[in-house]
């Protein structure tokens, strides 16, 4: 299944995306969120589509698209996890999992405005493969790790680069501004994936490409990343992990390079969509 | 008015503390939770209060309490706040307030028991001010931050320093294990406290003093807090700032001293009450 959220931001409906069109779930009667994943929801939604998919509304082409999922407890990050943007960054590929959080109140939909923040001029963009998790994960191996995945979802780990680094402190002032997490256009359900280590993910900004890597070049994989995650902080069902990005950010480039209003943000990863943003100064949104 | 919650753990129910009596306001037919504070459910609660107060029925001794408010968008803390506590660990005082988030999953009452982790050896407290935030902030300027607290709330910002030290990235892993923070016992209202600047607070283990300092040494106050972290991320109702602590903590004693099972850790601040944490092995709760 694909699903997705429409509608006003933090108002949003269900839906599911059924190949280049979109069906109103709402009947369903429930969000896409901690209750819904812990509840075995995603085997409850399919069996509701086996029943009713065909009687589903269609969702009219040009409705916003929100967060496909609600908003979790937390949105947890991985740095510096593809060897290239490592290097790009100056930094060292590390050693264990670098974590950090990033404040989900910076959750929007897949095509909402990016908005630069007041004060800002090193806005730098990020495409990222990220995990929703299916149940509660605490101290879970990574031979288990797989179980509790719910699916997977595309993601700008939006980040304003002089906030995270130049400013004291840990990386959490640059990463959780307002708008600075696109998710979707879907969650892609797990069973849909074939290879989630042979993925490209690439981003462009104004037609020229940034980003273009693959999830095979992941330093560490899924299985680990939530295994390690969870030996210091539970999972819940919801949780959304970004698992790093490739090389290619403003960050890296000689001279740096960062959004301004007016750009145009696009990306994508293989089976899990395409996303585009636009570019906005603070207070024109 | 001092806000309570009481029973099972994730299932708490609400109360009120008065003098040293505990009342049930589950009648009220709210959780103190985002919605409550967004939508003026301090004054709701006082009208219910001014017409129900009398035929409340009281809380038996011995009942759990749990986080006085319901799990919040976020828990953001601010780090090295107390030049002393700075000093100690090594830190230069900051020159502007460092940000770091902990994993609301941490969060428990405030006579829960404190969880050592698997593999962990270097557990520690560290005694709070912890502001609850009681509207949507963002952008807010310094004299009109007090404006967007709803109250305070003694917070123990129980630590691992190697995860947080000595594991590469971030502080994240080391802040937000399960149980990692205790809340309350009580919020108080704003109204309540006459000078938040002026408040001493203490951390004893086994009933050795170990933290005793006073809000008038924040580096960085309240409001320039608020005022500044809502620059960097959205501040929504319910969510909770926690202000830094004072020295005293075991990563700054020579030899370094940290929790292990059988401690009992007692912390209290002026007028926000006192809580008992029982230190535990993980598997043994």
């Amino acid at each position: 299944m694909k699903l997705i959220r429409f509608g006003a931001f933090n108002n949003e409906q269900t839906g599911i995306a059924v190949g280049d069109k979109l069906y109103d779930t709402s009947a369903f009667g429930e969000d896409y969120n901690e209750h819904f994943f812990e509840t075995d929801g995603l085997a409850r939604l399919q069996q509701f589509l086996d029943e009713h998919q065909p009687a589903l509304p269609e969702i009219p082409a040009g409705t916003r698209l929100g967060s496909p999922v609600a908003r979790p407890s937390k949105i947890i990050c991985i740095g510096l996890n593809y060897a290239d943007h490592a290097k790009e960054t100056g930094a060292t590929p590390p050693a264990e999992p670098v974590i950090f959080m990033k404040s989900t109140t910076a959750l929007v939909g897949p095509n909402d405005n990016i908005v630069i923040p007041k004060d800002s001029e090193k806005t730098d963009w990020e495409v990222e493969l990220a995990v929703v998790i299916g149940k509660k994960a605490s101290y879970v191996s990574e031979s288990a790790a797989m179980d509790y995945v719910a699916g997977y979802v595309l993601h700008n780990d939006v980040s304003e680069r002089a906030f995270q680094l130049e400013r004291g402190g840990t990386w959490d002032k640059g990463k959780g501004c307002d708008t600075f997490a696109p998710l979707g256009p879907y969650m892609v359900t797990k069973d849909e994936v074939d290879d989630i280590d042979n993925l490209r993910l690439w981003l462009s900004v104004n037609g020229k490409k940034m980003q273009d890597g693959t999830t095979a070049n992941l330093i560490f994989r899924i299985p680990h990343i939530i295994a390690y995650t969870s030996q210091f902080m539970t999972l819940l069902p919801g949780d959304i992990i970004s698992t790093g990005t490739p090389a290619g950010v403003g960050l890296g480039m000689n001279p740096q390079v960062y959004l301004k209003a007016g750009d145009v943000v696009e990306l994508g990863i293989d089976g899990l969509g395409t996303a585009k943003q636009n570019v906005v100064a603070y207070g024109a949104y």
